[in-house]
């Protein structure tokens, strides 16, 4: 049963109580520690943690190429003339992206999706960064597209639609070999397992 | 053993993840998590915790009377006229004090040391509220102080500090009575444990 919040008689506290409890996995009782924590740390601290949180929001955009987050035009990815551009990896979002690169195993680029279609929840091909891959295939510098989307249903019908519109371009669509144990998400697959699906990969 | 943190490539991201983990019961997963989490969460939401943690720093003071955390000059407590102003609780934190307010039990007011005497810690006399404090008993307004530092050797000791110096003046001084189980720490105790601690105090 989730407890109630305790006001603490000070706005400013209560405030950042009431903002603490949205985080995931903070409850009243560990916002109430956090905030103690807070008020008794140096100001500088407290002042680079609330710098931090803004900058994420007025630093942080989309990559113009592959749709990662970066603070630049293009990410570092992108930018790294060392990897090589005609072997793009499409994956859900940006945090399984970050798990692959955690392998060091992958040296080609990759494509943020941004999502995955989910008719039910109303997320169409027109709400993904597809019109961007496109574009990106329609260029001519791409040989192979690696579908790295989750190995879930909706993950899974991701890819084959992909595959579908893709199907008359000449670059060869691949998909992660499945080292990946059915419902499991991308972000919590160690790096072995991802290691392998990339190497394990086949045709569509 | 302590994870290594990952670092993003994106420098926002990773001073975020970075000050995440400076606080207590947050380490470098949940780091990443709670980053995910606000990376995709509403810009305002992110901003108005951003805010909230500005402003307990810029906003939240010391209580001129007795040195709780207020945004004003006195704090909620000090300014009710319906609080008994002459019977002070004097307890070591702020949080001891919203510990005991809770109860609803007590009348009087309160004041807040801001620590306890820890030679070890090189923590004296000099760097608690033990100045305003007698400056609030020379006053002559006050009839009684009950000292509620936790029940550990150092809160015990500050009581004892406490009620040698002010033996000679003319305010009667009382401790919470042993409904509190010794090494607990105050803002622990449930609260009939703190009505009956206050219920049953005794002179010193």
């Amino acid at each position: 049963m989730p407890q109630a919040i305790e006001t603490t008689g000070v706005p400013a506290l209560d405030r950042l109580v009431q903002q603490l409890t949205k985080l995931p996995g903070i409850g009243p009782k560990s916002a109430d520690r956090l905030m103690h924590h807070l008020l008794s740390s140096e100001s500088s601290d407290v002042l680079a943690l609330s710098d931090a949180l803004r900058s994420i929001k007025e630093r942080v955009n989309l990559c113009k190429q592959c749709c990662h987050i970066t603070e630049g035009e293009l990410c570092n990815i992108c930018n790294d003339a060392r990897r090589d551009q005609g072997l793009i990896c499409v994956v859900e979002e940006s945090r399984h992206l970050m798990a692959l690169e955690r392998t060091a195993h992958f040296r080609g680029v990759y494509h943020v999706l941004r999502g995955r279609l989910a008719p039910l929840d109303n997320m169409g091909p027109e709400k993904l960064t597809v019109d961007q891959l496109l574009r990106r295939v329609q260029s001519g510098a791409v040989r192979e597209l690696i579908m790295a989307t989750n190995p879930t249903m909706e993950g899974d019908g991701t890819a084959l639609y992909l595959s579908n519109i893709l199907a008359n371009s000449n670059v060869r669509i691949t998909r992660l070999a499945r080292g990946l144990s059915s419902g499991l998400s991308l972000e919590f697959a160690n790096r072995d397992m991802l290691s392998d699906a990339l190497d394990g990969r086949r045709d569509f």
